[in-house]
């Protein structure tokens, strides 16, 4: 079976503070919006970020909190993950790690979404990214 | 900022029991394992099952449970996704909501693992996916 994810899709309890936060903070645009759902086209794969009472419904449980998991993003070089995850703070985010240096090499830290959702924002040089954001299991 | 997820790290209870979910319920093959996390290559990102108390540590927050989010996961032909959901459920999945037609058309149901994360399980003929997986916002 193809290894394929999608979408993600967050549940989310205002669509507008979230938007702020996706599309102010981390400077993305939207490829779709309604009243209850935002979608972002991602390096072949789609975010959707949508009321979270529509979600629970629609995924037939809840209510739910941000939960035990956690997204990535990338970015290009070791200085660009502090000022990130700065820059996510002031458009309504929660900084839970500022940039540390993990075992394994690199630089990374955590940053809350306004709905709790955690984004891990990190520099590593070992995984190699191509121009349209595709990752690739490294070394 | 570039639109990008580059991984996608789910918080697991017991790494062998989230590995049969995914290596044989889903049929995917991991690109790198040890005794606290199993690395998939999946789309242009990877997917992360990982120790959740090592997660919680790593975000420094804690613990959680499964959350307010879905990954979604599309299948070629829509009379692949009822089988492909019982075939997870036997694989020691739970079933949330078996193969329904949504409004916005195409067919999907839900089916949460081991550790209650949630997946949609869909057909959307709306949704251009190339060979490799990854996905274009249609129409």
């Amino acid at each position: 079976m193809q290894q394929q994810i999608s979408i993600v899709t967050l549940g989310v309890a205002d669509l507008e503070r979230s938007r702020r936060f996706y599309v102010e903070g981390f400077g993305w645009s939207p490829v779709f919006r309604n009243d209850e759902i935002i979608f972002y086209q991602m390096n072949g794969l789609i975010l959707g970020t949508w009321l979270q009472a529509a979600l629970e419904q629609d995924m037939r449980r809840g209510p739910q909190r941000a939960g035990a998991f956690a997204l990535g993003h990338n970015v290009p070089r070791r200085e660009d993950v502090q000022p990130l995850l700065q820059r996510l703070e002031s458009f309504g985010g929660r900084i839970l790690k500022n940039a540390t240096e993990p075992p394994h090499g690199g630089l990374s830290g955590y940053v809350a979404d306004p709905d709790d959702h955690a984004w891990e924002i990190a520099w590593n040089p070992a995984w190699k990214i191509d121009p349209q954001g595709h990752v690739t299991f490294g070394p």
